[in-house]
């Protein structure tokens, strides 16, 4: 039996992000001791919801002296596994997919596109640092990778039924750009990223600023 | 005086942007009326929050009857201004930057990139269906479109001086790709879309449950 998606990367996590981009930021700036509430003020939330987000993550620090930078951004690094390879699999090798191919900010943090994917053979034949396969060879290329986690860059169309393959051959986790919801197992990891929505909702609120501007005048 | 951003966009927003999604999904399997509770189950939150949800954002519905599929689609479509034409421009033509300009889902969506701009004069001669103007020319060419909305596609590098030049010259909201947080005005609405914490969220998880499943075993 089948589920709906739920949410599953939670608001914790990404606040715990927020954090990390706001702790790089200070460290290039030279600061080295940072209290809870500086991070809450720099990043717009309380500081009693940080300290919860790292209680939450088992992010620990001396409370009185401050938490020291470089300490809290190892931890950090820890948590993502971010020392470690990850091994990635790219399917859908459209302009999106290709370019997601060629990001060079996955490479720096880690995460390693292995192999990519696409049913068109010509794409197969792309002049790129990375092979393009075509799906028959799916299986055997994440298990001579280990690879668990998948971007998702194809049509609409065929995403379910490409998102149902990759669960089938051991996929546990997929970011997925295609603009629609997909079906997958409870135990599989999804995270829906909609390039259109995340452009509607600034749209969405410009307009709505702009609304509150000419009543104002 | 600058501030930094603040989470501008609501989590309430993201999952209007759920039900939407849900909502079209039933309409093409010929669902004509729905319960909240049967949006809340396919989007896993309560019935509650999809009413309060629907309240917060006026969309309002027969509850004796459920909710008519087309009706509030139609609605959404509204508060989105999807019946409108959006101008956009993009900002940065590097990989990512040139796919998301041939994205053929935000045209189809009524938002088009009517213009892109880049330093590289060599990228300014890409043959493309949208234009690649040197930044030079981007308050001749915003003013002409009546541009509000900007992509941000630059390097992390110049991504701050780029939005600091965008805020100037009168663009009121940026949707910044560039995986840095960026300072702007409280009045300008930012939306940071991190690619690398998208993988990384779910590298996290699939770690954890992979983690959990070896613990049972």
């Amino acid at each position: 039996m089948k589920q709906i998606t739920k949410y599953v990367i939670k608001n914790s996590l990404k606040r715990i992000f927020l954090y990390r981009a706001c702790l790089v930021r200070l460290r290039m700036m030279g600061v080295e001791k940072i209290f809870s509430y500086t991070l809450a003020n720099e990043t717009g939330v309380t500081s009693d919801q940080v300290r919860k987000d790292f209680s939450e993550f088992g992010i620990k620090g001396n409370k009185r002296g401050g938490y020291d930078v470089n300490d809290l951004l190892v931890v950090m690094e820890n948590i993502f596994h971010r020392n470690r390879d990850h091994n990635i699999v790219l399917i859908g090798m459209g302009n999106l997919g290709l370019a997601l191919s060629k990001y060079s900010r996955f490479v720096q943090r880690n995460m390693n596109i292995v192999a990519t994917f696409d049913i068109d053979p010509f794409k197969q034949k792309i002049r790129s640092d990375i092979p393009v396969y075509s799906m028959s060879r799916f299986k055997e290329i994440i298990d001579r990778f280990g690879v668990k986690v998948a971007i998702l860059a194809v049509p609409e169309i065929s995403a379910q039924e490409v998102a149902d393959e990759l669960v089938r051959t051991g996929i546990k986790g997929i970011v997925n750009f295609a603009p629609v919801l997909l079906k997958v197992p409870p135990e599989v990891v999804i995270n829906n990223v909609n390039l259109c929505d995340e452009l509607e909702s600034v749209i969405y609120y410009v307009h709505k600023l702009i609304k509150a501007d000419t009543l104002k005048t």
